[in-house]
């Protein structure tokens, strides 16, 4: 059921299939980084899956391949950037290296972002800081499939905020979550196989939990982070609607129920308050806080003190953000990266587009 | 069981057993606003019912009432602030005025804060920035109560995240939680009643789940947002330790399981990496990113637009971050603040200490 692709491979293909939509050799390597970033940690649903849908997207003329992305606002540590209906993965890399510029200027450098479009995996953005010895953040909104707490009506995205943190001899802190008890892609894994979801990541039309994996189908939708108001689900939606104003309200974007859908053929939503989907990205120079050195030092007991911790029963380890997908990045590195057939087949369609083999 | 005090009759009080530590008017009126504005705002915990905690601090000499707070450590848009053992409810309201100032100054500013004592709630100090038209953020880490995923040991505290974003008509969004699934006030409230927790708030201490709201006692620990792996316990064990990290590791407070204990009975934990505990603090300004009467009214679209989203029968309407709170602060303010009997009685007792009637 599945086929492996050595990474270079990939690469190749992916890039050629953006240098085919008319992107420029700088954006269509920087967009096929991104997006083979999330195959190489392990986010499946973010990577080449997605390649089809950008290209869809791309087809119907909602994405820009030659976007004249451009800072729109700015003051020594913020920024607005107007992505001209780009890429997200070109986008915001762009954004995040305004932001990078001004931390290296000012101490720390914020960017909010209109007018774009899904960026990949937040983590990638964020993880671009860390070679400066800053910490990065990333967040972006997405189409609705959250309910809030209290609600049947999908209003927000899945919304993830990464956070990346530099340390010394240990690898990185790096977060990068959905802002929902589950991502949409485990959901979607469930869907293909067949099989219940846990009680606590959607709900039915009438806000009933279910264990129905196709419930979005018929009205249903996806949870923020905590389930159920017991357990905290409105601060899954708070977090949700903090990355949703962050990225959006904050840069003239679309929000809540008006942000662009991923499926092309999905009509765009009626009365869109802004433009596009947003994003936010900021970075923090270590050393406008204190001396690098004395805080990775630090950060480095703190992950060797939290990898220590006593574990349940059955446990080896407590692990550090990061650790799964560095992991998955590793050995994907080495051994390449598995496909399920169904998506190598998409990628072949997508290749006679524009007469490229996978 | 509840006795009922008028807001001025009991900041009358608490700010005399402030003034009767040592400390100076103003600071006493600081400590006090901040003290009380947890009481106002429905979250008890965090109000006049620690106020003997901070005495007990004070007199084992972990508070210091007249600290020479200080920024030792600044760019532009960042700073770390030196508490001097201040009262947090002191130290935060002057770190979150450096952030302010340098908001104003160059668009956003960040202040991480060492050798500090507990801030009260972490929304007040978020929502110094609305009168600003700035967006406010505040953090602290908290002494280790909870366990991460995997681990039967007690490494974060309940470390709470608060955002607040100013609005035009409608009244602004202030986000304020911990990031664990239930705040520990709210499990104090079930020890009281001696009633039995909510699956998935909290696990004994072979970490395993359990509805004993007395398992802290016995070596248990509050869970992480999320309260399993499969409902993205991992998730909130990263915004925990996301907050522990721009709280302490930035500044070079203690961190993890180091953080010092409220209780002035609880030892010190030994080796202790930094100073005191630590916050962190963030201002936006809006029209740094945009013509902030343009983001008002896309604020108040928002909120209307959330506030007006289709409800699960049986409920009336969905909240907008900050709601609760704020029905909470309007009727206090005018019917007076009820306290439980014991903690009526430990407030006589402390005044007792200073020769203060409450």
């Amino acid at each position: 059921m599945e086929q492996v692709f050595s990474y270079p491979h990939l690469f190749s293909f992916t890039k050629n299939v953006f240098l085919s939509m008319g992107c420029s050799e700088a954006d269509a390597t920087i967009a096929t980084t991104v997006l083979l970033s999330a195959d190489l940690r392990g986010i499946d649903s973010h990577g080449v899956a997605r390649l089809s849908g950008y290209v869809r997207l791309w087809e119907a003329k909602r994405i820009n391949a030659t976007p004249n992305i451009k800072v729109i606002h700015e003051t020594p540590s913020t920024a607005v950037v107007d992505g001209d209906s780009g890429l997200g993965l070109v986008v915001a890399p762009f954004a995040m290296k305004v932001a990078i510029e001004k931390a290296t200027n000012v101490g720390s450098g914020w960017v909010s972002v209109q007018n774009s479009n899904h960026f990949g995996i937040a983590g990638y953005h964020a993880m671009m800081a860390l070679q400066h010895d800053m910490i990065g953040m990333a967040m972006t909104n997405a189409s609705a499939l959250v309910a809030p707490t209290f609600s049947t009506e999908r209003m927000l995205g899945t919304n993830p905020i990464a956070v990346a943190v530099p340390s010394g001899n240990e690898p990185p802190f790096v977060a990068d979550m959905a802002t929902t008890t589950a991502a949409n892609g485990k959901l979607e894994i469930l869907q293909r196989k067949n099989l219940e979801a846990p009680l606590g990541w959607i709900q039915d039309a009438e806000g009933e939990a279910t264990t129905d994996a196709h419930a979005l189908k018929n009205k249903g939708a996806l949870l923020p982070l905590g389930s159920d108001k017991e357990h905290g689900s409105h601060k899954g939606y708070a977090l949700g609607s903090i990355v949703d104003i962050f990225s959006a309200v904050l840069s003239g974007a679309n929000y809540g129920p008006w942000v662009p859908p991923f499926p092309a053929y999905v009509p765009m939503p009626e009365n869109q308050p802004g433009k596009g989907l947003g994003h936010f990205l900021g970075a923090m120079r270590i050393d406008a806080f204190r001396k690098a050195d004395d805080f990775k030092k630090d950060m480095d007991n703190w992950i060797r003190r939290f990898r220590s911790a006593k574990t349940i029963e059955g446990y080896d380890q407590v692990l550090i953000p990061g650790d799964p997908e560095r992991l998955f990045e590793a050995q994907r590195m080495k051994d390449g990266i598995p496909l399920l057939e169904t998506v190598a087949e998409d990628l072949v369609k997508v290749g006679q587009k524009f007469n490229l083999s996978l």
